[in-house]
């Protein structure tokens, strides 16, 4: 059996060969293009590896992991639509190489491609797979929202930020493997448990997204380092730092994300010395191996191979530490 | 056994007793308020008698007919943004009434709601629903594309037309049909039968909607009159009276459709005059009759009872002629 990166290679092959030859080219062309940009391919790598784990053949859960990549490359055209993002995995965004229009119809028709991956297996596992599937789409829908309402509102706790990512990204992580676990037609305590270890690897996933967005490097990260405080955006950063800072430094990061007079670069580099400063960075970085603690707790209490919790455990930690 | 119209009373009360109670409201407010606006729900209508006259019960077949009005739904928020329409069913749209962007969002959780309704199916109903629902879903998309696509050709045939309104609208109408045929688990014949006769009457129903647009009476219709005509849309009207059109029809026509700075109320009426005067209305009725036809042929191929043959046939008629 492979590693978990053996994996990446053999999903990558696939999701560029996958047949999507159909017409009109305006509407596939923009599917075809963010599928060429490739990615970490996390998702689709993990749903091979869980069933693996629970004792199946990584080529029965393939088209699984398609639908789970074409659904986060669906969910990344109409998320950058409404953040007005202009650059995805380094290149243009699909509404900005073409236009919103195309975006929100590519997106749409990719949305549906992903659910005709399933259409490869027996109506049992087809409705098992399906219906996670609906119900982990609906709740990535629902943390989306949740982070477009927080944009308005100045009283978000850090329990609520928690939960908005917990359904913007994390419950696809628990939903990509609990996908390998069913394909591999495992007891239902191990499904149960696969799901929650992704869930709260999700959670310190996508903390370390919020951390690196800010202090990452933009040649190894992909996007522009700063997005999220040039845009306002209340991440765990933020919320921790107004908790955390004096008076002074609350006002002032208060006033930041409240004027657009402030030079870009100069806005970015003062609101890292707060997070800094109030030692919000620390916290954070807390938070990340805490959350992925839990993931390694819950993954002991699976009824798998040796080798293979190593294997997931090793995964886990090279996720707390990634650059990019 | 109900008439075809005592099942709109009934689908209208189910789908505005849906229990979609969940949370956040920002993201399933719009979902409710496009619901209320009502709308002819002719689709799920279709899928309750189709389940009846293949001797089910329409109780059967009431979630999957709900999953196609709400596909439907779906479209038209989608569409609206895309054509950056005002008005549906005579009140603002959704991205009118909040923004784009709740538009996009609320669209989406309202497609995989749809697949939700399927749930209540057993395997094997459930995998034949959801495979004809994605199949024509993307073909919904494809046929939104080619209209799109349409804006900017000046070579587009009838025929071109006519797949672009099959793909966008008539498809629709031939699936919801052979869904109540699925769920009724009648013969494959049938089911091929009656999706052809919805796909002929969809086409039918599409070109009088296409005539209503520009000839129809705002009170009854509840959109804009002339509101194709003043998007510049290369609808058949528009294509028929280039072809038979003289060559100063033609020029003026081309004209109107390029030029910005013509009163809106003065193009409408100048435009339809052509359309009369070159007889492109009286083509278009022909056609609406002609696909009526092919419709009623396929119907009598049908094996089910007499009766529900007539229903059906009456149902067919009325729909050309109607003012809504």
């Amino acid at each position: 059996m492979r590693t978990i990166s053996g994996y990446k290679e053999i999903i990558a092959d696939y999701i560029e060969n996958l047949q999507i030859n159909k017409k009109p080219d305006e509407l596939y062309d923009p599917i075809k293009y963010i599928l060429s940009l490739g990615g970490k391919q996390l998702r689709p790598v993990l749903t091979l590896f869980a069933a693996e784990i629970f004792g199946s053949d990584y080529q029965k859960a393939i088209h699984a992991a398609s639908a789970i990549e074409l659904f986060h490359n669906f969910s990344l055209i109409h998320d950058d639509i409404m953040d007005d993002a202009p650059l995805r995995r380094g290149h243009q965004t699909v509404h900005e190489k073409w236009n919103v229009n195309t975006g929100i119809l590519s997106g749409d028709a990719m949305l549906i491609l992903a659910y005709q991956y399933f259409e490869n297996y027996e109506p049992v596992i087809f409705k098992e797979l399906a219906k996670l599937f609906s119900k982990t789409a609906l709740e990535v829908c629902e943390g989306q929202q949740m982070d477009i309402n927080f944009e308005e509102r100045n009283d978000v706790s850090i329990d609520e930020y928690i939960t908005m990512i917990e359904y913007k990204t994390a419950v696809l992580v628990g939903a990509a493997l609990q996908m390998g676990a069913i394909v591999a037609e495992t007891s239902e305590d191990n499904k149960k448990r696969i799901y929650d270890f992704g869930r709260w690897l999700g959670i310190a996933f996508q903390l370390q997204d919020d951390y690196l967005d800010a202090f990452g490097d933009m040649a190894t990260f992909g996007k522009k380092i700063g997005g999220d405080i040039l845009e306002n955006k209340k991440t765990y950063l933020y919320l921790m730092a107004l908790i955390k800072g004096t008076k002074e430094e609350k006002e002032r990061l208060l006033e930041l994300f409240s004027v657009t007079d402030v030079p870009e670069e100069e806005k970015i580099s003062i609101v890292k010395n707060i997070f800094e400063n109030t030692k919000a960075t620390v916290e954070i970085q807390q938070q990340i191996k805490d959350y992925t603690q839990r993931a390694l707790e819950v993954l002991e209490s699976l009824n798998i191979e040796n080798t293979h919790k190593e294997e997931l455990r090793t995964f886990a930690l090279n996720l707390m530490d990634r650059k990019v």
